[in-house]
């Protein structure tokens, strides 16, 4: 919904196209071929709509739906465009603002499980300070962990069949947020009193912007069995949030995440939602978000594809085999005593293990042709 | 060691000072008041030292701490000189080399122990990639844990009495490394067996190079009892690895962190070493060196005053005089189905509390006040 | 206007704060102590205002500004916020978007003029790309080259005293834009017909942005000649246009800003207007806008009589006293066969020259010890 | 040389590569068919070497590059390495280094004349500040303003078929470096009083550590006729100077880099030297290195075939065909008052041009596509 319907204004320029009505959006990303529709619950019903009003817009948007075939994966709570929440949501220092915040949510919630979502999304965009005097920031912390741990028991309490997928950001909108990588929330979320019912929901553009490799990021995720839902884009780094098309900027990061994400290197496939959340240039009419739509799909399915014949091309089988002493390995590996006392009589040919050559430049090479479909 | 015994090389340059000897160094720190010093294995001792030269220099040099008062709070060992290491040393693919990192890492600990560390730091400075097919990141991080989790056993077994604090770095020397964040590494923790006896040692300039708050990051850790040590020094965002005397970037949030350590505003003092882990400019002979030591800890000190001021200051004092409504605050913490229910029937003044204004400004600039020591 | 007029939309959220109207912004800015004010075009006369309309705001305008005894010394025009600029303005592929952009410019310098304005700021706003392969770059280039060019004949013709100024910015709202920092900018300057009458107006932000030195960036339009204006405030680098009051980051970089500016280390002082181009966190009411413009100009105060302060120290002075032989500084200036030759039979003694140290540590430790002000 | 027989050294490790000699690094580029090798003085010849000494290293050489039918197209001075140049050359401030500097300089000219050199590129691998007190930056530009034209008379004396070329680069060997982009060195060129002499050089790793558009910068210097020289690299931005291998990274501004060079897009084709000014990982061997060598020349021709392809699809040609009022650009350029008068007359459709739709999504998929070879 953010993503197709955004009307592309920006701090420096006003809208340049119509916003469309949710029903529109939904018919237009069928004929795409999507599966799904994620949304804030703000992108479907107006803040402060009453009751009635709120009936109405959702019975509607379910009608379109079901017309379309289409579900409704993943929902939001939208917590940082009313001015309200210009100091945060659950980290303000006011507790009504976090009340308020809760109150949101719970009502997000519950719209979210009526459309279907089995994921909840949290991104805390105004979670965050310039003028860091403010607030202790282990205060901060502590309230988010109060919230999330709040809105668990009331899921776990309403029997939703409902998990959380935290979503990180450096900065922008707020100067420095809290919990700003996958791995700063990933280490928040092992704190919570609910832990198994929380995990993560990288975005590409937000570790890009700090220049952290998002690969490595979504494979500490997986590898903690916490990749519960995925943004998927293109940033540049050290820039203002771009949110470009998926595929259009680094496109070797791209290849290795969606290597990782299709399980073609071996290793777990990641089974959930492939999400693209981006939005066209401004540039573009209504017909310019539909190409940006389908070229995000597009360029997935091709790197999918050099993915598979990167993984099966003998000559990278040959440099990626395992090399090395099995023996070894298991004396480096659950310490006894005695393994230990073996270990330390061992005595490598330093002076070889540090002049021969691992053939990575080749290696990279290789992937770049892939890439550039040159070998296959 | 590292910090004011620097040659001055650098990837584009000879050395510009002598290489001083560690006896030497240890005089001299103790007359620039300093309480401790801190060493790779390799600062000491040189890489492939026999066994009598290794007992030689280590005699040596307690007997030049003994004469000096000082004490060795903290040790680690160097897996990144070495071309052994170049593609990793926990981490590697080739298990010998992950072997031979124990062993270094084990007689490491061996002598830190001799020497009187109770904190034992590892950073990694070769764990990551340039070409990230070689291995799955998936593995690198189970190598990781492998190795962690043995050493930490391998300190039980001796009884040492021992902590370990892991460095995270995003990059420099390896265009990408693993755990790039202290976030990373807190989580990371989190998954070890022997989790308790493992905490960080963030490092001002490893964060700033990718943009963080160090502050929040420091925080975090506090706040998860997890900052077992600490490097201080300067450096600007976005650029190689500068290791600058404490304080002479960023005085801002240098005065945040002194603040956050010193418990100024509350909450728990940081009770460990403060640790100064930078070099001087390559324009400097030794002279220069010892400016330079003593300018960090001069920085360290008037920043600690002014931020004892700032927050005794009636003013600022006022500004963050805790508003907002106790009753409601409970019912934003500690779900239960009673307390949700009153907290969803809450209607608070959205628009008033939108419109109000935070006096964010004002504090900062007060803070700015501060720091430029013009309300002192 | 732009700064003390800001209501505080950002791209996640709307307005915080009611839009002032300029006759009201210029009774508080004379408050505060200002002694001029700087507008785009449609700060004062919306978009598509009729003539009638326009004269009439102009009048009421020019009387409030009589009223309070405040000038006008620069105008602007808004070439970014409407639609039509979506891809530029002067460097729009279609010619009549050129066109439009020329003929309102044409208005804005008249409007201008007509406050009394002696310098006009190009900033391009939509002057950039992201996807690049739209047009030639050499294109964008001839095509801002003609424009610029054709409104120095506009303002010869007419015969205004007015001179140009042009900004960088390297990113934001575009991809990448041209021109990206003021070096560039420069060069472009030295590429117009009428070279003369245009120079920079440089921002502490734009600068910021890249992690570009902004005091070099000024130096080098000073040492040129070509600093007409300058835009104070404050940003860290690699991220979204943040717009911070000015020393409310990097106050090493503001101080040094200061002193090039006023002189205090020798050189020329500045003597065109400093301008504080920035806008308060999106936390404040109105009093909090005016806490922030009080405290742009009160930290720019303080700053000026540090560095009166640092570069009269006798310390300081010393540090800095020129060393070295004058007879050989005339042998390596201005070229001469003769000079040449006997440069060349000239032995230094390298290695002296190498090993002695600069006392930089010292000097900058003294640097921030003033402007922590615990020297003065 | 600089690229081939680097030895994998950094500032965490020590060499991995034994370091080869010159005569043997000139017949291995020439098997892997490089047509020229560039050298700075210090690669060639020690520094401090006699001159019987090398008159002998530069006769063997000589013999080599006929051997092998190689040519040195670009010379140029380590002014960087040795201790004496650890604050600056040309701009240090004592007189004697900038003497010693301009003597190293005029000697290595002579040798890069004897070997054949038409370009002379200057990289100022220390002019630059951490402590930025230590010198009026504007001193630091008159001075290398002084050395350079000091140098041009001295080639012009001594009849040499010489041109100069300027490398820009923004830190890293030092915290800020003077004329930190090409942007500010065309600026800085056209204040010489030897201008048509002087061009600049690029490099892609330079210009990509600010984040700036690497394109953008050779399309300006080569609209303004001053790209003498390129270096080709990859690097991520925000990082330390990483001289990867052309085309690793960001394969997207590779492919629109080689479409400018190779001409293309229309305009001018750039016939200068092609020069790769990278390394190999430090985890490669020799054959390590020479993978990466022919991987850099095998990358630009995939890209150069991509280029011609792009440019030749009906279906892009038809995305960029110029639209647009011919009569209007007329209007919009070359300004007489006549013109103005008409310009100013005209009332485009300022909703349309705004409602319009510019195709830049499906343009970018389109060259995406082309890169990933789907389209070929």
């Amino acid at each position: 919904m953010w993503t197709v319907g955004n009307p592309g204004r920006d701090p420096f320029g006003a809208e340049v196209r119509p916003i469309a009505k949710p029903t529109h959006l939904v018919k237009k990303l069928a004929e795409c071929g999507a599966w799904g529709v994620n949304l804030h619950d703000n992108d479907l019903v107006p803040f402060g709509a009453s009751a009635s009003e709120r009936d109405r817009i959702v019975a509607d948007f379910k009608a379109a739906l079901e017309d379309c075939g289409m579900v409704v994966p993943m929902a939001t709570t939208n917590l940082f465009s009313h001015p309200i929440f210009k100091d945060g949501a659950f980290t303000a220092n006011d507790p009504e603002v976090r009340a308020f915040a809760l109150q949101k949510t719970m009502d997000a919630i519950d719209l979210g499980v009526e459309l279907g979502a089995k994921i909840y999304v949290f991104w805390g965009g105004r979670e965050g300070t310039e003028a860091d005097a403010c607030r202790d920031p282990r205060s901060a912390i502590a309230r988010m962990r109060d919230s999330i741990d709040y809105l668990c028991e009331y899921v776990k309490d309403q029997r939703y069949d409902l998990v959380f997928a935290l979503e990180a950001k450096p900065n922008e909108p707020r100067g420095d947020m809290y919990f700003p990588t996958t791995g700063h929330m990933l280490h928040f979320i092992s704190t919570l009193a609910n832990e198994t019912m929380v995990g993560v929901n990288p975005e590409v553009a937000h570790e890009n912007m700090s220049g952290l490799s998002f690969v490595h990021a979504v494979a500490q995720a997986m590898e903690a069995g916490k990749l519960f839902h995925i943004d998927l884009n293109a940033q540049k780094i050290g820039r203002y949030d771009q949110d470009l098309r998926f595929g259009s900027e680094d496109v070797k990061q791209a290849f290795l995440l969606v290597r990782l994400l299709e399980g073609t290197l071996g290793g777990e496939r990641y089974e959930g939602p492939r999400h693209f959340d981006s939005h066209a240039y401004r540039t573009e009419d209504e017909e310019g978000v539909w190409e940006f739509a389908r070229g995000s799909m597009r360029t997935y399915k091709i790197l999918a594809a050099r993915a598979r014949a990167f993984d099966a091309d003998p000559e990278v089988r040959g440099l990626l085999a395992a090399k090395g002493n099995g023996a070894v390995a298991e004396l480096a590996r659950g310490y006894t005593r005695d393994k230990a006392a073996r270990l330390r009589k061992l005595q490598p040919d330093v002076a070889a293990l540090g002049s021969r050559g691992l053939g990575y430049e080749k290696l990279d090479q290789l992937m770049m042709e892939h890439i550039l479909g040159v070998r296959t």
